[in-house]
This record gives structure tokens, C-alpha cells and sequence, in this order.
């Protein structure tokens, strides 16, 4: 790549959590420059971010809108390249079809949007203007998931017959968004959020990294949804049974209130032949499973000849020196601007630098608005 | 204890996994001695292994009718004071009814009867005989499963909110049965098994184990249950949700079909205030979790002063040196000849030397059947 | 077997912890009978013990003297036929050779003697009697101890290069002999235990497991002792440079006042071609490493065919129902009946059924003396 | 910050792992911006890898002589403020000397020089320039090994009396160097390396986090060192034995051919009340020990108000989402430049946003030495 591709940001101010998360991400690897910003809808803050982030003070920017717009105005080898939304869920789409409607290509928070039908709204302007769109499922990003993916599609382990993932958190346990806390109270409220705190914020996560590793579809489940802590209102704590389109079954379960808990995403996929675990809070090791045989302990490392091309891609650094949470963003970075790349240059990006996609976005909004609707209804069976 | 109780075995010849498991349990802390057995329908079986067990051949018997019937006749200071039942499922209540309605208490292999009925009619008899009547839910038996029932108990983690109780097994992933395997035949064979494979022989333990740890009940599930292999009568897994008596919710899985995992019983809890992780794979480890303060491994070990005193009465030696299965079996032969020894004393025993009862045993077929009627219809809610 | 071996036990009262261990070891499979005892130097004490015990009360000895003279006057089909010594250190060696002078075999607690010279006259006596002598190095009653004794076997590993086993304790952080703690005060008792305490309670044990995996002998060693409590007379920490016959090299790490650690004797053997890792408090893992290959956990288990025949026969239960360490004890006694059994019957024993031998309670002896020596001149090379 | 600090990179053509690392970390946090190099000694190498990495081309030098001369004209606020030195060990001292002595700070790799006492001219010229210098010693930088340190410090284990410390690693357990592997080839040549391969490359590391951690100095060592391949020109593997200042006694072990192994850099301290362990490959996990109590397990986050403020100052995320390697040496460079901004401010820099000092660096170098020394003379007692 001759030159760094060129980023705005919308949202992540500075005492945003998860903005810093992107920019360190976008750094990392040298490709990515971060170019603008409108890091918050309040333009002193949004001001007071960009100087702290020593940008020229006229790519910082009061508004998304202004951003989009002046940006549009510049040359093209200055202005922007692609957008990142880091903002509450119910400020997703808006500038994501503001961006894209003026030639730049997004990568977007998740959950998508507001709504399901929002979502699909923003995929038809995605596939109308034909630009890039990503959605940062991060934890795709992981090399041992690159890893988990290929050893699954390369049959090992035969036809798959169950999946369990789960994604426990206990950080709101308490009603700590009526203290204040900031990251507690839009996901809480459902003018922000949409109508999922859960399943929208972690049940997402854990239905994309089903559906990304093995291949397979959720056609139908029953879910048994909570709000557990006294006047929450939305979900914090679902039980969900799922069906897939091959057949195999398996569970979702997703809380907020698994006091202790801190992120710990895991998934267990068993086939014909074998079996497969992989675990966020310990991310370089995957383990592979098979009756009679020893546990097979694989390692992220870029030297690991015996790994799939796929995950050794994905690693940075030698096995044993542990790469973690910003690197696998970082890889959704790194890979979303090779496809920009690509595009700019229309050749074909290599497909093994992939990134979660806008239709992965989609049935991830479909995923919550079913879920929530079952219940609703006492966990009935729906199709998703 | 001044003399050993004195013990007959129904079932457990010599080819008998489970058999030599119940007489090293039985063997270990010395309190129990076995002095006769009816070790298999086939006579010559029963004989073969009687002789292999070094009993007085006088003491070994051709059927558990014959042997009920003779010992019953022999002096009371000679005869055994109770039978342990170690059949298949279908072999249960007959053989524990005519122990009881001779005077012989009785220790019974889960799940407890062939059928719910069946069970019931059995604690009627138990009721009206007062005899003492135990099931062999081993995994209650572990020093670590009574530290985590103290610590609910003693309020520590407040209300509990969530429980999730899985119990994977990858050994029936091919339809060994059909090749002879002698514990995959019985168990998946409908005339000795009844109406359930992997839920009477796991998901009952990992219902027992929630119910034991919390002090709660079940009161409505949803199952999705399944044969996956091919041609198999009974089911092989299960996902299920559950709900509690206090307003708890909850997931269980259970299947002998997750090829690779060996017995990875694993219970988690979670309260308003903390959390609970115990893993039978690893069984002298209760991991104790609380938001934003340091994870806690207690560790078994009969000098580990902050256990509970109901942890440390089931461990045998200090800390470090592992104890495993057997011991956790060898806890529940030998509260029972304590409680055996209390009753023929007529003194009260230790309520921290228990044993799961014959309510267990019955609950836990009310599970079975319960289970299987909502798999029946598409995981339709069902009470327990 | 036709008859059960008949065991007179040495020591081990009721207030010995490890006495009792031995007594559950002995009886977990069956094939040994306790018929006698001599359990205190306190007569009384023995006696008490020996009711608990339900022995008849005319084998209960008051010294193990009279134990040895009474016994050997009974029918040969009634009398002990080996005496198993649990006595502190310096009473091993006189019953020992008393009970070999009678006829019995021994199956004695290591260290094997109060000095080097005692155990090599104990040996004089083994060899002139041919008679069979045992040595509880429990810790290689494991399965996969046996497993990695196959391993390195095997040749799978090529030449052995380098060897580390350390056994790091806590317990003696406090210098609870002065409180009287029992097991304690004769550990640290230069009268009782000799001319160690940590050397000769738990480095010996390191020693031995590194010998007995690998096959190689230790020949030089350079060692920094330390009395690290105050007023303490004995050792109670060693750090050991380690040299052996093939020309690997090693360390050996032995505390008792590794503050918090309970008894995690670990041992990390590595070749030309890959490295075994064992850990004893999760002994039924045993993980083989190689370069640029998936680390493989070997599971203990009598149903896991990839184990070697070696492991496969000290596993009582299927893969996923943990053993311990009084399975790996009983798996001493186990094979040393089987001895006895042989030794009478003129037969060749199973060699896979084998135990630590009195030439491995002589060599921990000798390497006791060796590393006391080196020091005491400042961790002086020291040939073994 | 109101502008980032500039940095100039010698060595880290692209063919170089840690030089890529090294750019990530100093980018992570966008508080460094690289803005020239001098990235090999082969000038077209230099170039090419400048290019790539998109800076201007009047700013890619084809010497390190050249970059400092040039730079050092240029005008103070667009001029490098620091080096980095990323090259092999014979090429550290002389551009660190030369950057000084033209006013730039430096950031070196470990071992700070070739040998000792150019480490030590190094120093003079340290204290002579009154510059910045820091010694890329990455592992201290890791949250949890700076909760370690903040635990030693408090007290809370009471006198510390051990501390093992290791560094096992598999890869250089074949002659790969004969093959012509680049990181092998420099590292096992004695005119690149010095007089240590696995002691300078790895060694010096478990050294510096034992001293770091605790405090306390090592003060006197016999070392036994190899060369274990055969062919090999350097140490491939040495077992020491350690005493420090107060009287603790020690082990560190480091090895290259421990086959298996990846950065198995473990660390654990005893003191009179408790004991503390942490495993580089786990790193956002520190392991709290006392007897009779639970194992804490304390875990990084910037939201775990338990930790010391020394970790969450060096925590980028809230617990669960694992941060790696390259994080804790962006943590070096990001504390190095708020040094390089205090210094230039005349202000005084947090002491907690601390780094590996050139006296760490001349300290490693004297280790280094005096390891091999004494391994020269058969692991005789050196003083250090």
C-alpha cells in the first residue's frame, strides 16, 4: 500500500470508551491514518477531542453532517476515505447513509442500527451506491476464530451437530445507570439503545461468531428473555435454544447480571468427528477436541506453520507473546482498508483479510428483534 | 462406629463398570464391609464375581430375590444391613421395594426408577417401611459442591438470579450400541433404559447439582431434545431452559454427543452479589467471583480452615494431594452407614453427613419425564 | 487372585494423617486385608487404634516387635504376609529388617531410612532375605507418570537435555513445630527425621519422579540449602543444579516455605524433539509439547486406547472422573499384592505392574546425604 | 500532550520482527509519531522499508550517522526527540552514543550494549548528557507485573526469602542458525550477540523482572551454562542458582531448548505471609497466595478499582478484553515520551509511568557477564 488510507471518526469523544478502542486499533498496524472527526454530537466536546488528538483543527468537525459535507469538498487525495461510527446504537444509520451517499465507505459499530428494518434500509443503500461497509464484530478478528473457521470448513470435524455459545458479563448486576455511568445508561435506555441492551450489546456478538465459524444459519429459536435488576428497562439476561439450518441445535446465553464475570464470550462446536473451543478472555489457544484422541492445545503465532493460512494472517507476532482485544480489532481495520484499497485499485482483495459484512450486520438486527419478540411471547419458537 | 455396616450388592458383576466403582467407594474409609451379593441375573455371573470379591460362597446368590429372602433369615448381627442397587434402570424399584419390605435400607443407582410412577411407589414404600433410602447423585458427594451449597446458603451471593448447568459427553457420538458397547447398549435401549438416555443418565445429575448447590426447584422448563445419531431410540442431547422457584432463570445442557468432552459437569450461579464455578473435571476447585474484586480459588483440603465445616467433613487429606470421583462416592456410602448407624442407635446423625434422598431420586424422574414430554412438543413449557 | 494379600500396618494411629491414607489406599481395590497392627509405640494408643480399626483384638500389637514374633508363629495362611511401615524416619529401618528376618516383605514410606548407611545395610538385608521391598514414592503410582515414563520410553522425545522438577509447600512458612503441630514437630526433629526436613520429605520425591520418568540417574548436583525459618534445625528450602549420566541437564526446586503453595510438584522434562509437562495437582493431564505442533493433553483414563498399556493399567475409571492421590497410592499397593501374589506363586510378575523398589529408597537416601553435603560447603559440585 | 513526540527508528527493516513491533507499540497510544529512520545498514534496505512505512523520503536515511547528523540540523520542533534502537546487540552502543552526544534521547533494546563495559562508557555518557535513556525490557510493562511490584512494596508477603523466576523457549532447539534463520543466525554469533546467547536474549529479561518486581538485588549466583546443540557457538540454556540483598534465595532458570515451550517467562515470590505468580502468556492474570486462604486471582482492567493505581495506570480497557505484548511495550513508549514531555517542560514526570533505566540496562550487562563467568568456571559462586 503506497499510502495510508485516510479516516474519519464519528463519536468517541474522549471519554468514550470505545472511541479510543478504534483510534488505537486504526494505528496499530501503520495503514490507517485518522484524518477528521465529529466525535460528538456537542461541538465543543467534539472540538476539545480532535485538539487533544492533534488534528489540523480544520478537519475537526461540530457535526457528522459537516464532516460528511466538507470532506466531500476536498481533494480527492485529502478528504476521507471511510467513516467509523462509534456512536449509541440509534446514531448509527443516519450517518452511515449520509457517508455513503457521498462516496465514503463505512465501517460501522454494532449492533447495526436501530431496528431491523432501519438495518435493511441502510442495505439497500449500501448495495445502491456499492461502497464498502464493515461492522465490528471484533472478536472475528481473533486469529484462533480465523483458525476455528477453517478447521471447520475443512470438514475435520464433520457434519456439525451442536454449538453452544455464551457471552457472561455481570457489570450491571447493579442498577448502575441510574448513578450515571456512562456506558451503562444508553445501553440501558431504550431511546438509545433500541429495544435490546443484552442481546443487542452481547447476544449479537455471540450469534455473529456462531454463524461466522461454523458456516451455518440460526433458522429458529426460542428465548427466554430478563430484565433482571428491578426497574431496568430493557434485557439484561437471555437463555435462548437455537436451531441451525443444517439441523444441529445448540444454546445462546447472554447475561449482563453474571456477577464476577467480565467478557467471557466462549463457543463450543461439536461435530461427527470432533469438537472445538475457543474462549475471548484466553484468545490465543484453541482448543481442538476428539473422543479417544488428546486435546489438542493450538497456538496463535505467526511462525505456527501448522495453523491455517487464515488465522496466521491474523497474528502480528511469534507464538507465545500474546496479542489480545486491539489487535483483533486492529485486524478488522487493517483488513477493511486492504479491501479499500483494493477497490480504489479494483483489483480483487485477498479473501482472507475479511471483515464482518453489512448483511452480517443485518441478520445481527434480525437476530435481536427475533429474539425479543420470543420473549415476549414466553420464548416461543421463531424463525429467524 | 464399633462394627462396619454390612452391605449386599444387587448388580455389578465383574464386567460392570459402575460395580467396582460402588465397592472401591463402598471399601475406601474402612466403615463398610460387603459381605454378600447378587451380582447378576445370570447366575453363574454372579457367582463367577462373588468368588473374584472373595465372599464366603455362601454369601453369594443367584438372584436379588434369593438373596433378600436368605439373608433376611440370618441372624441380625450377621446379615447385611443394606443393599446397594447398581442395575440398569428397569432393575431399580423391584429388587429396592422387596429390600424394604424385609427390613434392608436401601442405596440406589439414579436415575431412581424406570419411570416417574415407578418412583413414586417406591417412596410410598420408603415412607411406610421408614427405612433409610439413598441415591447414589455422586456428584454431590465432592467437598467443593458442599463448600458452594454453604456459601449460597449462607447468603454471601444474596438472591440468586441465574443458574447454568451443562453436563457434556462425547462418548455415544457413534452409535456404539449397535457394535455391543455393554453401557451404551443398556442405556440406549427403551426396555431397560426407559424413556431417556442422555437426560436420565446425566441431565438428572446436573438437576440434582443445581438444586443441591441452590436450595431451589425447577419449577417449568422448555426442552429441546434430540437423537442425533442416527437410528438411536432415545435421546442424546438436550438444551434446556429452566426457571426457578424464587424467580431464578436458567439453561442446562446436556449430551453425550459433544465428541471430545469426558464428563465436564460444570455448574455456574450467580447471585445479586457474587458468583460460583465449580467443575467436576477438575473437582477440588470452587472458584468464588464478585464484580471488581479478585476471582477466589478455594481449594479442598480437610486443613483449610476457611472452608466450611461442610466442605472439610468430605475431604480426607490436606490440601494439594487431589482427591477425586471415588472419594466423592465413598462420602455418600459413608454418611449412609453413619446414618445407618444413627438409626440403629436410635441417635439423631450429622445433618452434614447427607446424602441425596429418596425426594431426590423421585424428583429427578419427575425431571426425566418432564423433560421428554416438552421435547415431545417442541420444547412447549412444561412444569416440575 | 484367590485370596486377599493380608497387611500388618507399622505406625499410622489414628492421629497419623498419613496412616490412614495408607489404610484407604490398601483397601480401594480389594485385593489386600488389613489383619493386623502395630500402630503406636504408645501401646495403648495401639490398641485404640487398632478397635477403631475393627481388628481382632489379639492382632493388635503393642510394638511392632511382638507384631513381628506373634505373627510369624501363626499358620502361614493366617499370618501377615507383609508389614507396611508408616513410622516417622528413623523408625523404618529396625522393623524393616526384623520384619525381613521373619520372613515378611515390607512396604515402607520413604525417605527409606534415618542415613544412607542404614539403607544400604536395609539393602544387604533385602538381597540376603530375597524378599520383596517397597518404596511409597506415591507419586509414581500416577497414570501419567506412566505415561510419561512411556513417552520418554518410547524414544518419541529423542535424547532427554534438560530436566526440571521442583515441589514448592507452604506449610512451613511458620515455624508451627514450636505450637506442636504433629507432623511438624518430627519433620523438623534432627532425632526423628534424620539430616533433612525438606530435602528428605519432598525432594526425594522430585528426585525420584525425575529418575523414574526418564530413566537417566543424576550424578552431580550442586545444592543451596536453607533453614530459612528462624530456629529451625533442618532444611526447609533447597535450590539444586542437577547433572545427569546422559549429560542432561537440570534443576531441582524444593520449599516448605513457599508461602500459599500446597503441593505442586511439577515436573518439565524436554529432548531433541519435544517436552513433557506434569503437574500433581491436576494429575490426570499430561501434556506433550513439540515445536511448531499443537501442545496435546494426554487424559488419564481406562477407556483412552492412545495411552500406552503402562497408564491404561493404573486407571481405574473411564476418562472425565478424576483419580487422586489415593488412587496413585493403591496403585502401589495394588501392584506390590500382585508382587506378593507372584512371589508365592512362583510366577513372573507383571513388570507394568511395578513400584519404586528398595535400590530407589537407597539412591534417595544417597541423594538426601549428597545434597545435605554440597550445602553445607556452599553448594559445592558434589558427585551422587 | 499537545503534539506528539517525533521519533526516529534505527534498524527495523521490514524484515525484522521486533522492529514491527516496536513501530506498533510506539503508535498504539498516538502519542509518538515516527517521523524518520535509519532502518538497516544496507542503504537501499533502509529505504525501501522507509517507504513502505510512507514516511517523507528527505526523512529515510541510509546510515544512522547520516540520520543523526541530519536531524540534528534540522529545526527543533520538527527534528527527531528520540531513537530507537532496535538492532542487534553489537550495534547498540555506538548510534545510542552518537544520538546523545547530539542531543536525542534513546530508547534501547536489551542487552543495552555488547559488553559490559561498553554498557558502562554508555552510562558515563548518560549521566554526562543528562538525557533520557530507557532499556526496552518490555515485560515490566505489563499491568499486572506492576501490581506485582505494587504488592511487594506494600508489604502485604512481609520479608520476601524466594523468588523463582524462568524463561523456558523451544526454538532454537534444532541449529536453525546453520539453516540461516535470521533471528537465530545474529543471536548465536558471538560478533553480533557477545559472549551470550540464551542469558543475553532471554536470561537478562527474568533477571530484570525478579529485581523489578521485588526490589531487591541480586547480589551472588553459580550458574550452570551450555551450549546444548551441538555446533553452537553461545549458551543455549543455563540453570542458576540466586542470592539477593536481604538474604532470598533463588532460581532462575532460562533455556532456548526447552522443545515445546513458547515465552513460558514465569515468576513467582514467596515472602513470610504470602506468596505472589505470573505467567507472561497469561498476563492479565497476577496469582495472590497465602496459606490457608484462597487463591486470589487479580486481573487487569482500567476498571478494577482493587488494583493499584501503578496497574490501572497501564491498563488501556476494562477487564476481559485481554491486552498482549505489544500493548505493555507501547506502555514503555508511551511512559518514555510523557518523560521525554515532563523533561522538555522542566516538569517533574508521574513516577508510576516509570521504564527499564539505563542502570537496569548496565545491570543486565554485569548479570550477563557474571552468569557466564561462572558457568566458565563450573558454575562457581560469583558475586554480582
Amino acid at each position: 500500500m503506497s499510502t495510508k488510507i485516510r479516516l474519519g471518526m464519528i463519536g468517541g469523544s474522549l471519554d468514550a470508551f470505545i472511541g479510543s478502542v478504534h483510534r488505537m486499533a486504526a494505528a496499530l498496524d501503520g495503514t490507517i491514518e485518522l484524518v477528521c472527526g465529529a466525535f460528538s454530537s456537542n461541538a465543543s466536546r467534539s472540538i476539545e477531542t480532535g485538539k487533544a488528538l492533534q488534528l489540523s483543527e480544520d478537519r475537526i468537525y461540530a457535526s457528522f453532517e459537516e464532516m460528511i459535507m466538507k470532506e466531500a469538498q476536498l481533494p480527492a487525495d485529502r478528504r476521507m476515505q471511510f467513516v467509523s461510527i462509534v456512536t449509541p446504537n440509534h446514531l448509527h444509520a443516519q450517518p452511515a447513509v449520509l457517508a455513503l451517499q457521498h462516496g465514503f465507505h463505512v465501517l460501522c459499530e454494532k449492533p447495526l442500527a436501530f431496528s431491523f428494518a432501519e438495518a435493511e434500509q441502510l442495505g439497500t443503500q449500501v448495495k445502491h451506491t456499492g461502497l464498502l461497509f464493515g461492522v465490528t464484530h471484533t472478536y472475528t478478528g481473533y486469529p484462533m476464530v480465523k483458525e476455528a473457521k477453517a478447521i471447520v470448513a475443512s470438514g475435520k470435524l464433520g457434519v456439525i451437530r451442536k454449538i453452544i455459545v455464551e457471552y457472561p458479563q455481570g457489570w450491571l448486576s447493579d442498577p448502575i445507570e441510574s448513578g450515571g455511568q456512562k456506558q451503562a445508561s444508553w445501553r440501558t435506555d431504550p431511546a438509545q439503545a433500541g429495544i435490546s441492551c443484552c442481546v443487542g450489546d452481547i447476544g449479537t456478538h455471540a450469534e455473529n461468531l456462531a454463524e461466522y465459524i461454523t458456516g451455518l444459519k440460526i433458522v429458529e429459536l426460542s428465548a427466554d428473555v430478563s430484565s433482571v435488576v428491578a426497574g431496568r428497562q430493557l434485557d439484561d439476561d437471555a437463555n435462548i435454544l437455537l436451531r441451525f439450518n443444517n439441523g444441529a441445535k445448540g444454546g445462546l446465553i447472554a447475561s449482563q447480571i453474571a456477577n464476577g464475570e467480565e467478557n467471557e464470550l466462549k463457543i463450543r462446536i461439536y461435530g461427527e468427528h470432533g469438537g472445538l473451543e475457543w474462549l475471548q478472555s484466553e484468545p490465543n489457544t484453541l482448543t481442538v477436541k476428539q473422543n479417544d484422541q488428546p486435546k489438542q492445545l493450538r497456538r496463535a503465532g505467526a511462525n505456527h506453520s501448522y495453523l491455517s493460512e487464515h488465522a496466521r494472517l491474523h497474528c502480528r507476532i511469534p507464538a507465545g507473546h500474546p496479542e489480545g482485544y486491539i489487535e483483533a480489532m486492529a485486524n478488522l481495520y487493517r483488513n477493511f482498508a486492504a479491501s479499500i484499497h483494493a477497490f480504489e485499485n479494483k483489483t480483487a482483495p485477498n479473501p482472507l483479510l475479511d471483515y464482518p459484512s453489512i448483511e452480517d450486520g443485518i441478520r445481527g438486527m434480525k437476530f435481536i428483534e427475533t429474539v425479543i419478540a420470543s420473549g415476549k411471547e414466553n420464548a416461543i419458537w421463531k424463525q429467524l
